[in-house]
């Protein structure tokens, strides 16, 4: 596997553009507020028709989109829209027509059916889309659609809402003597929680694979990657991984779990757990990176619920931001994950590029050097690492700490 | 039921007494750090020996005292000493002999052997109790005992932590022509969540009760207040509520589920819901109180997953403090709370003693004007009604404003 400085369209075949076309203003007209981008839209072509593959929030309340895409992977899939700046969530009916017409003007675009269009909205809740800018943003932005690294780029910058930076990755493999490439970006910021965040991602890949393989690929990747990480526990209404992959490398088609399948999970996994990782790392407000990794648990569904509760404890998430190495709060948060464990038989480390303690060792406290302490937490990278003795149920979560610009960011999202 | 000043001291035959016997001191020796109260042992004692009831908290890590009062509750109780400043939670073999120590020298005190007495802990975890200033402070502060509304009052005073003020309650009923009071305090603040936090609650009555009425009696009460209360999703290792009936109102034994067990459960309830709702509106950092009211869900259960959800939404929580109308996250909330719902029969309303503005209106969003809802958001108890159309499921839940102290308060809470 070789990884490459690349995005969405690295893959053949596809081509992409990001656009400002006016969704991201507020009352006053001005574009504003805490979008580090301006541009809202972006549009993904395939020159062939894709399978597709999505994984969605399990949030009962699901924006409009969402909505559509779940039904709309089925289908063969030649293009995607997604806006960022408006959600299209909690919208009612409306909600519910606009995606609809919006997929079928990129439908009309590309001589296809609206039901061969996914369509994504990141952004305010519970304002229904300004339809008309929507309309002709998506003209506009299908334009400037080009297969260069920068029009990915592009793509990649207007899917951020309160994201700092643009998240993209991709990939190169071989398979069956092809060159095979997957490229991917993501934006994520807040409201990013297990199952599933105000999180997007889309895949492309030029890959031949059946669409029921893609279905279990993805599902398998996104398991270990997207629903590992936490934010501020909050679960959105619009989390959507896809995945579309259009055969262009001209690989004989991935139709069941051979060798072949086996490299290509490999690398869609890198694409996604290091784009979760982004995510993580540029939580609102951040400041830290937190990886916490959990072994010997019962099994990993426990490791599992651990790491993820580890990284979810605003108390921990607090004492990181400080600097503060409060590992009385890990094994707190570690006992009421809901997984079950003997207290007295756990250990706990804090790692980081400059060194590692341990806190706790098999159920006792450590005396420690709070001087060492502090200096490895004060990397940006902290790694907390924690040992039980109930099985070999091994798992790893990603979380950031909790800080000022956190609440800041939160308490007036909207103006 | 007359509510009347007072505290655990108000019952008859009830003495208690709070005291600074050094136990919150830093490294160099001073008193320090966000707590108010210097003030860190508490002592309760009865005359005659007392029926006890407790709830505890449900983390798989229960701190020292917690297990050592989940057995002793089932005897007779004469006596009850509280610390603050070290939570005694994470702290090995150790932290069982210094609870059962501590227990003992109280017993010694007052001639009953130390499994009829209790022991509660809150504050730092994973540090040890200083063994020889805790045996020390309960000679010390059982030697300044009274039975006067100040001893009462210093003995709240001496639980607290983070809390910016003590919580006291008190109430008095007639029960068979006897006048029956049920007196309480509790600490609260950091760690708050469902199903108890780190948060302590003792509760004295002169009650004639049996040991199984008052179980009953108290864990129908702690459902309806402190298992509905949030202040950042934690869950503690030490949380404890505890309530001893010593008999001497002389009243009938209530012995089975008749009127006087109903009225001394209303009466109960108003001690734990008042205390509950003070430990919600005293949430480290604190700038608000939200009540979340939920009416119309399939049943109490999922009325009371949607409630809880919504007050532990950190992102709702900022928009609250910023006074944000952004009503789409409590509709987020309450679709990952784990009940099932149509969303587009929900009705959602903020209310304050400024008036009440609809802003979801079964499924569609209202056009609302935003200076109102300003003028709305602007008080400090903030009521968010939310009705569906699943059944007659109804449940309120209580929890606070997500604010800049927060992230300070325990960013740096150890030192």
């Amino acid at each position: 596997m070789n990884i490459i400085d690349g995005n969405v369209t690295s893959p053949i075949g596809f081509k992409a553009a990001g656009n400002a076309v006016g969704i991201k203003k507020n009352k006053s007209g001005e574009n504003t507020g805490p979008f580090e981008s301006k541009k809202d839209m972006a549009v993904i072509v395939s020159e062939k028709p894709c399978n597709a593959a999505g994984c969605f929030t399990t949030n009962v309340v699901k924006a409009a989109p969402v909505l559509w895409d779940m039904k709309a992977v089925a289908n063969k899939i030649t293009g995607i829209v997604a806006n960022s700046g408006n959600a299209n969530a909690c919208t009612g009916q409306q909600g519910l027509k606009d995606t609809a017409d919006t997929a079928d003007k990129l439908a009309s675009l590309i001589n296809v059916k609206a039901e061969n269009v996914l369509v994504c909205s990141t952004g305010v809740i519970g304002v229904n889309l300004p339809m008309e800018v929507i309309l002709k943003g998506v003209e506009s932005t299908y334009s400037l659609i080009g297969s260069s690294y920068e029009k990915g780029l592009s793509a990649a910058e207007a899917i951020m809402t309160t994201d700092t930076r643009s998240k993209t990755a991709a990939v190169t493999v071989e398979i069956g003597g092809k060159t095979v490439t997957i490229g991917g970006m993501a934006k994520g910021s807040g409201m990013i929680n297990p199952n599933m965040a105000t999180m997007l991602c889309f895949i492309t890949t030029d890959c031949a694979i059946s669409k029921p393989m893609l279905d279990k690929a993805l599902k398998a990747c996104v398991k270990d990657s997207f629903n590992m990480i936490c934010v501020d526990g909050d679960m959105s209404t619009n989390d959507t991984v896809l995945c579309i992959a259009n055969g262009m490398a001209e690989n004989t088609e991935i139709t069941e779990e051979n060798s072949d399948f086996e490299v290509f999970v490999k690398a869609l996994y890198h694409i996604t757990r290091k784009l979760a990782i982004d995510c993580a790392d540029d939580g609102e407000g951040a400041t830290k990176l937190i990886e916490a990794n959990v072994k010997g648990a019962a099994d990993e569904e426990e490791a599992r619920k651990i790491a993820l509760s580890v990284v979810s404890s605003s108390l921990l998430k607090a004492a990181i931001f400080g600097e503060d190495a409060n590992w009385g709060r890990v094994l707190c948060a570690m006992g009421y994950s809901g997984a079950d464990f003997d207290p007295m038989a756990v250990t706990i480390e804090f790692r980081s590029g400059k060194g590692t303690i341990r806190l706790m060792d098999k159920g006792t406290p450590v005396v420690f050097d709070e001087e060492k302490a502090a200096d490895i937490l004060s990397e940006h990278n902290i790694f907390i690492d924690m040992f039980l003795s109930e099985g070999k149920g091994a798992a790893t979560a990603w979380g950031c700490d909790l800080t000022y610009d956190y609440v800041r960011i939160n308490g007036d999202y909207r103006s």
